[in-house]
């Protein structure tokens, strides 16, 4: 199947509609203001010099070029003139920046270091991400200067990489140019972008010389260990690994690469059955920020970066097109109700890199009587990180996100992802009313659509509705659907358990009610490790304006306060007491909190 | 009350018998063979020179005078030219390279590092361990060569930091001395012993040019951070904060100094309220070996190194001493059957330093696909180690375990532990015979004795006797107790939890049956994490002559395998099964396993 893209498919109202309007409200400016304040705006003028604040960092170039791409998308849907004349400043200064050759990087160009030397140095996924919003800027503004440019870097990068051997290394340490020349070779038909993706794609695992001159990092954590077409698990920096594989299903589609792709389904199931978190967070420790071994998935030192989610999104909805297979929207869903969301602040102002699954503000202090540090996550949202690729990774995910909601295969439409939304592409028309996830029912308006295929959410054991219909591959299949017709999927809350690899959630449960996970913040309900809920789930639902959707009110029991550190386990005591549980992607709007998903139960 | 000594004695049968007959046939020698292979015993001829193998540690001295404390407590009981002889060829080296003004320390007279300049190189630990070791061999042999040695060098470091404040710190950096010195003042009625520990103590937590010359720690790391009589929490390196302690108890119960005795109190009480593990075990972290705050106690990453059981069972004897309070000879029981006794292995050669409450084999692969290594405890003992002061401190402990069973007060005796035994003092006579810790039965023959007080373990409901008692201070007080007559500890198994403030346990039990902490060994349980015990604990017990003691089977489940990640919990399946447990300090005797003490119910 393929999907319908972000600029046929309106936003009307609900819940998506005012996230996407909040991140062109608020979040778009926000980042904006916090790259220009560190200095990332200015830093396109590439005059920076030694004694000089705001040293440009390699990966700049990646930052801004992620909030180019989502201003792309905004502007397709409204003009904006104000966020257009700063895309076209940044895009006059790389224009006038780009050296004679084609070559674009700030840091190399400022710092004097040598070019195409040092793997680490984030130089091919910087220059990745100019490219995917290079090519957005055009599709959505029809201006070619900023194509241009990347083309032409393009072209140096084919030239220096793949005819004269002519780096230090041979594929890049951060992934992410591979797709990105994808889109470029699509937008542009130049073959010889494909050719490199392709030549990236090849030569990793197959160099030597690629992992020698990255001395702190190991062949797992760049994904270099083994040849692409021999990998079956998800290894190293998540995030690299993602966008690598991105580019991997982009090149297995458009080269009919059965074994890249049959590589890339391994990988896919490696990690939505062994290395994933129930929030579609993926990376399980902050040293690489990498995945680990299976079922190791700790919940508060969870790395489980904004980013990783958003990359499994891409990586999920990649596999979906390519094998229609409906849990792979599932995936999509898990991790943009509540990894990726988890990562922006309901004032659309702050953000997580980090999402861990339970936060406990004691372990804080115990660094203290310490000689060494432990890492820990950050208990609140902040609007810029040193390191800050996740804030307009969620720029451009908000700002197309319709684009997760329709495909269509072979002329019948398939509705993944429920959205209060319209698709606008020409005369096929389908209108989705929904109040998702709020609630299960999903109103239907279909014009000239001849087949219409429509995901049951995994979450979901009934669905309801009038309209006939036969099960094809996960989806409920109408043929000849009515003008106008309801489907409500029952959605009620849910406990859920851990495959019993999984140590961490051992013995415990977690809530789910729809597609979203919940969590037990410690400003609701005190100490929440005191907490044991009914496992007769006993729950009142009420919608909250504040997160857009339900909190849930559970019946519990709370153990007793006992002076002794160890005491005879009949000897406990509990008192009933209904505790609170809010969407796990809305906890730590409220100050700092402790907080788990995964509970016990009594 | 004041403990009736090793030496009054004599262990007859039973459980700890064969501990201490192991130690003396096997450990011993295990020990000194290491200690020989390594080169510390060879080290004291002090002719190490650039160049050659074997470069003496700072910390060697002290290992090895543990091992001549124990050997001294040995050839008390049983004559042992062997052992006898190996130890005065030590000390005629130590006299031999003892400096003129009384120094000795094998590292800084072979390193040509300047002395009393590095407060971390121990020199003042390893005095202090020495000192211990001279008194005990004076006291069990009357040779008073090298208490005369050290009572030399005590003049010198009363000289060079109490007089003429000569060193680049003012107090050690590990402590030890502090004890020590007044063991050597009761030992030598030498005043000026008690002194200089009161000195060390007084000024520990007053000197800014103490820490500053250990950059790498912290005030807190060395319990630096506070005048001792202000203490009430237990900080830092847990070994050396209890040895801290036990001069502190020692120095406030020779100088009746309230203040200290009540900080004291403090401290002991935020450890058994707050700080220790099920097993006695007590330091959270590796990182600085150390204490961390309240109720932080995870169980993988448990380092409760066996040096702290040790010191814990020391520290709690002193203030039972002091305040005769039965809950501190729980504490001993409780460090000494579990935190202790893990340190060794059943064939009597093998150590362990760390002594965490669970073992996954899987983290151990878990660092392969990251950039950093996490520290992982190992799970097997070894025979020696680089830094190997546990396994000395075993040897003296096993061979005067029988300290801890008795003591007298104002003519009344108590049994504070039981020990198949005799009381060899003089007239008055008790004999202990019971299979404790198999059983709860404890005979008893007293002559000459008109008070008898019998503690009550803690884990005790149930008391049969046909002997007259009141309840006094925790203790069974029987006044003029007949001849012979048998006490019953209902001893069964027991389902434990933590305090609600337990993250690491919360939601979960451990078992315990009389002293014993039980464990769940995967060599014989196969996945111990899907394994659920029945919560209404159905058991059967077998004595087991490999470990000295019973082992468990207990009625449970097993959470049946699910191929997805997560499940509704409606879909969880459970068979049930028979779960064996072993006693915890016999884990890791059979291989590699995977091991739980803290289990889920169902």
């Amino acid at each position: 199947m393929k999907s319908i893209e972000y600029d046929c498919v309106r936003l009307e109202d609900g819940f998506w509609k005012n996230k996407q309007k909040l991140n062109e409200d608020v979040s778009i400016y926000s980042v904006w203001n916090r790259f220009y304040d560190t200095g990332r705006i200015g830093a396109f003028k590439c005059d920076w010099k030694q004694g000089m604040d705001n040293q440009p960092h390699y990966y700049w170039d990646s930052d801004v070029a992620k909030w180019i791409e989502a201003v792309a998308y905004i502007i397709k849907s409204e003009p904006n003139s104000v966020l257009e004349e700063r895309v076209d400043g940044i895009i006059d200064l790389i224009e006038k920046n780009q050296w004679d050759d084609g070559y674009f990087n700030i840091y190399f160009t400022v710092s004097g270091e040598e070019r195409f030397t040092n793997r680490n140095s984030h130089e091919l996924y910087c220059a990745g991400h100019l490219m995917e919003a290079a090519v957005a800027y055009y599709q959505t503004t029809g201006k070619d200067k900023f194509l241009n440019c990347m083309k032409k870097y393009a072209d140096l990068i084919y030239k220096v990489f793949k005819e004269e051997d002519g780096a230090v290394f041979t594929t890049p340490g951060h992934e992410c140019i591979e797709m990105a020349l994808i889109k470029l070779y699509k937008c542009t038909n130049e073959k010889r972008y494909l050719e490199l993706a392709g030549f990236f794609l090849d030569k990793r695992g197959a160099n030597k010389k690629d992992y020698c001159c990255v001395p702190q990092s190991t062949e797992y954590y760049c994904q270099d260990y083994v040849s692409v077409r021999d990998m079956d698990s998800a290894e190293g920096h998540a995030v690299r690994a993602l966008y690598l594989y991105c580019g991997m299903a982009d090149y297995a589609k458009e080269t009919n690469d059965d074994n890249m792709l049959e590589a890339c389904r391994k990988l896919i199931s490696d990690i939505i059955n062994q290395k994933m978190y129930i929030t579609g967070g993926v990376g399980s420790t902050f040293m690489g920020e990498a995945f680990t071994i299976p079922y190791d998935l700790p919940n508060e030192s969870a790395y489980s970066e904004t980013c990783a989610s958003i990359a499994l999104m891409m990586f999920a909805q990649r596999m979906l097109e390519i094998d229609n297979d409906v849990k792979y929207a599932d995936i999509v869903e898990r991790s943009m109700f509540n990894g990726m969301l988890d990562g922006i602040s309901l004032d659309g102002k702050k953000f997580f890199y980090e999402n861990p699954l339970e936060v406990n503000l004691e372990t804080y202090k115990r660094n203290r009587s310490t000689t060494t540090e432990e890492h820990l996550p950050i208990t609140q949202r902040v609007e810029v990180f040193e390191c800050s690729c996740c804030p307009p990774n969620i720029n451009r995910i908000m700002a197309s996100i319709q684009r997760f909601a329709y495909a269509v295969k072979d002329g019948a439409y398939y509705i993944n992802q429920f959205m209060d939304s319209t698709i606008t592409d020409g005369e096929n028309i389908i209108r989705v009313k929904t109040k998702y996830p709020c609630d299960g029912k999903i109103n239907i308006t279909a014009k000239n659509i001849d087949e219409l295929n429509i995901r049951i959410p995994s979450w979901c054991d009934k669905v309801l509705t009038n309209e006939q219909y036969e099960m094809k591959n996960g989806y409920m299949n109408i043929k000849n659907p009515s003008a106008n017709f309801t489907i409500e999927f029952e959605m009620k809350p849910v406990l859920v358990t851990a495959n019993t690899n999984v140590r961490a959630d051992c013995g415990k449960a977690a809530l789910q009610y729809g597609p979203m996970v919940y969590c037990i913040e410690g400003i609701d309900n005190g100490d929440v490790y005191s907490i044991r809920l009914a496992d007769n789930l006993e729950t009142q639902i009420d919608y909250d304006e504040t997160y857009g959707t339900n909190v849930i009110t559970a019946k519990g029991y709370r153990k007793s306060k006992n002076k002794d550190l160890y005491y005879k386990l009949s000897d406990d005591e509990y008192e009933q007491i209904s505790v609170k549980l809010i969407p796990y992607s809305c906890h730590a709007n409220r100050g700092e909190s402790d907080m788990i998903v995964w509970f016990n139960l009594k």
